[in-house]
């Protein structure tokens, strides 16, 4: 497969299509049946692979940014009586078990972005089912914040992987069934065992939807719908959008340059080595003048490259088993921004980049792979870019100075912008996800805000792994390296899944935790992907034959 | 294999000595190498199968029962500079994976049980580490109440499972390691891949136990600690306790009859239909009425033969894909039986009686097989027996009577038992859980207690899942399990995982979902299991052969 690339824009969507109206835009589902991102399937019915779902993303961020004025998305297809029928299983049947699993996360990922648009942005989905919406189609709609099915008789709304495919509805369906639409768990088993799903009043009634509509009112109705969540928005009604400009990137065989995010792989170790840089000059003066800069801003910039470059590593360098993740420029450069971010928090344009901002450490404490922070001379771990030494899996930082080589040494600050602002998918910063046994080590952080710690002392305030000196520093970071080299991928995988996400379960945790786990699981399964399995017999007639042990 | 069979006693252990001195217990472990379960495997060092674990829950369950002047349990190792090597390797790497799944599963629920120990029955567990406690050995500790180690420069705790086995410690390990002992994350992540451990003071400060003591100490400390645990219990100083005799059960073909269950199996649809029958002779007067019947007292004697009759299944029935739940006698003695439970659950015996409902109870929540209840003309589901229809993945109730029957309609009467006595693994009733979108329901099934409802009602209420009268219900049963059979038994595995545990997560779910989830996967993955795998290559000398892909 070639690289999977994760930029796009608008001109070239194969399978959507976005108008905006004053406070609404529509975002229409049209797929391209030849438009699949690899291999030998039609997208036929709205189904859905990777390349679909990039789109969609690319639509919600530059619905995000582009468009402050839009309040309401009407999330819909543009297809006659079909809705999305899912996930594509002609392309689930050919793809790996790796990539099956990617692609998962991104489509979890991508509905976790659209639930809490309307929460944290102002921007509220509602969802137009017009026809069929089968599996992932239905776990779409699910993502929304309210969704209307058209009461024709025929337009349903179903989950039927686990009777037709063998697996589970893995976009977050069955989390979303129980714990946001709460339907009652034995109506929730008879819906998900129904091929044909439900249709009408029924579905209101078991809370699988929010209303039905007649056909003929269905656009007077959203009309009404669109109007009330736009009242509640407090997004601007006049102002100008942010034009999501192309990253400029440049791919070697051993490296990726963005403007403020290298990545270097060696791949001898299967370790890359992500680095931040902070540009040199001036931070704006006032929001107009970030606005002016527009995705040059350098905040904007870097959580769009560090977004690309993780989707990159994920979906093209699956044999890298190790981020390193470095940061180099002027910390109080990066407090300067840090400062700038939260006292204009309130603006549409600077929440949207802390949004940025979290969605992407998010991604990072989702990313399979273990995530090494190493605090350097010259380094400039403060505020916001601190998040990166609490989301690795141990962090280190220098003591002292490299010989022959005088960059400032090593330091870690703190910021207000570390108590809360980018929280974790349990709801917690990552400090008092660290500190869960020891609250008071958050006060005693607290206390640190704004003053630059070294190595030493923010090895005793439990705030990095190990600090070393220059004697130590090379030897231990190697032998560190090459034993997480010898570890099994996959125990380290579930090792990391279950390490970083103490306390508190959300949807999000249980998506990515309990459903996506058990997912993984069935995806081995040969009931599910054998030669005999259903994902392999779907379409052809012939019925899986299952082995009938339970485990 | 031969029938794994779940009964035991003291006078049976192979691997574990009862001792009892006052109020406090010691148990000790010390394992018969050759005393493994099945296989060719010798199980050294205080290694485990599920034999071991037996004998375990076993002497779990008669402390509570048969010592009711036990306070405190010391859990130690009888063998010298080792407590417990964790599961045996080779009988890992010998076992299906299901019987690895299963395994795992009862483990931890004998882990569960011991942990609340102290907080439902006054029975706390001081574990004693007097050498090295690695794997499954420091998850056997990490479940008592308070952790012991000694500083013999020498005895260590340690999860060694990714680094040298390439699987998780999935006895509930990580989950305790970050939330119940509240390990910072990085440490964590550190202490996970030390094949040699951590002790001493750093094992103090990194949270991992609670203190360390010299080995010439630890006689004295222990007592120390057990006189205080002691003084906090409510376990009475001077009764006498009920000694469990074994449960008298047959064994034919395709069904097992205890005193008061029966199991009859369908080999042709894979289903199992468990009743539960109701004595006619009358309720004990008083709590010493029901201590003089001891194991004979029926909600015991049911609690017993119940999770035995789990535990079978789940064992040695894989293929049955479905449990149909019935139940067989007067609804007013369970309610007397119910009342009766409840007015004296302050008792320490019938406190245990309750407890040991709800941890079957639990069982059958984590039994990954469909269960369907099904309350026909005859039937009691009544207080605590109405939680089989609440713990059922569907419930059906007969309308009327059978033509030529004259057994009293099917009725449901709830009682206040059905609102917090029996609380799922989430911490929440069974009626709390189902009704997570609509609390009023809750309400309106309060208004109920006492009152015996009808079929419709109760599919009017929301407490079953559908009613069907005389001329439907054999076809609707029929086809249901027909279709139940029909569907891939790890597809139906995953959706039940996730269907039963809606709303908050414990550690007890997060054990169960995410823990076991990702462990289940990794016990699929050629990493772990396959020929070049770590389980297979471990103590061969050879180094596992690891694909290096991160999924």
């Amino acid at each position: 497969m070639s690289r999977i690339d994760f930029q796009t824009g608008p001109e070239k969507y194969h399978h959507w299509r976005l108008e905006v109206d004053g406070h609404t835009a529509t975002l229409s589902m049209d797929v391209d049946e030849n438009g699949g991102l690899f291999g030998d399937y039609e997208l036929k019915l709205n189904s859905y692979d990777l390349g679909v779902d990039i789109e969609l993303y690319d639509a919600l961020e530059r619905l995000r940014f582009e468009h402050p004025g839009v309040k309401v998305v009407v999330l819909r297809s543009a297809k006659d009586r079909v809705f999305c029928a899912g996930a594509n299983i002609k392309m689930l049947s050919q793809a790996s078990h790796a990539h099956k699993v990617n692609f998962c996360k991104f489509t979890n990922e991508t509905r976790n972005a659209l639930e809490v648009s309307g929460k944290e942005g102002g921007q509220h989905y509602i969802c137009a089912i017009n026809g069929t919406a089968a599996g992932g189609g239905y776990e779409l709609a699910l993502a929304a914040d309210y969704i209307v099915l058209v009461d024709d008789g025929s337009a349903s709304v179903s989950l039927p992987e686990v009777p037709l495919l063998a697996v589970l509805p893995g976009t977050g369906g069955l989390t979303r069934v129980t714990d946001k639409r709460k339907v009652r768990r034995d109506l929730a088993d008879v819906f998900c065992t129904l091929e044909e799903g439900v249709r009408g009043d029924k579905a209101v009634k078991w809370r699988l939807i929010d209303e039905t509509v007649a056909a003929t009112r269905l656009e007077p109705r959203l009309q009404e719908l669109a109007d009330q969540f736009a009242a509640g928005s407090d997004r601007p009604d006049d102002a100008s959008g942010v034009s999501l400009t192309p990253l400029k990137r440049e791919f070697g065989d051993d490296l990726v340059r963005y403007e403020d995010v290298t990545i270097d792989i060696d791949r001898a170790l299967n370790v890359a080595t992500v680095t931040v840089h902070v540009p040199a000059q001036g931070i704006p003066g006032d929001v107009d003048a970030a606005l002016a800069q527009g995705a040059g801003f350098w905040p904007l910039r870097l959580g769009r490259s560090l977004e690309d470059a993780i989707l990159h590593l994920r979906a093209n360098e699956p044999e890298v088993g190790v981020l390193i993740l470095k940061s180099a420029g002027d910390p109080a450069q990066v407090l300067g921004y840090d400062e700038f971010l939260r006292s204009n928090a309130g603006h549409w344009f600077i929440r949207e980049v802390n949004n940025l901002w979290r969605r992407t450490m998010k991604r990072l404490d989702l990313t399979s792979r273990t995530l090494i922070a190493l605090g350097e001379p010259g380094s400039c771990f403060a505020g916001f870019l601190a998040e990166f030494m609490l989301a690795a899996d141990r962090s280190f930082m220098f003591i002292g100075q490299r010989e022959g080589d005088n960059r400032p040494v090593a330091e870690l600050t703190l910021s207000d912008s570390n108590f809360g602002a980018y929280v974790m998918s349990n709801g917690l910063s990552r400090l008092e996800t660290r500190f869960l046994g020891e609250p008071k080590s958050i006060d005693a952080a607290k206390a640190t805000i704004g003053t630059a710690i070294d190595a030493a002392a923010a090895e005793e305030a439990g705030l990095i792994t190990f600090a070393y000196d220059d004697i130590d520093w090379d030897d231990e970071i190697r032998i560190m390296i090459e034993e997480r080299a010898s570890f099994s991928p996959d125990g380290l995988t579930g090792l990391e899944a279950n390490l970083r996400f103490a306390g508190p379960e959300t949807m999000e945790t249980k998506i990515f935790g309990r459903l996506t786990a058990w997912q993984n699981w069935i995806f081995q399964r040969p009931n599910a992907v054998g030669p005999e399995g259903a994902l392999r017999q779907y379409g052809t007639g012939a019925r899986p034959d299952y082995d009938r042990g339970r485990v």
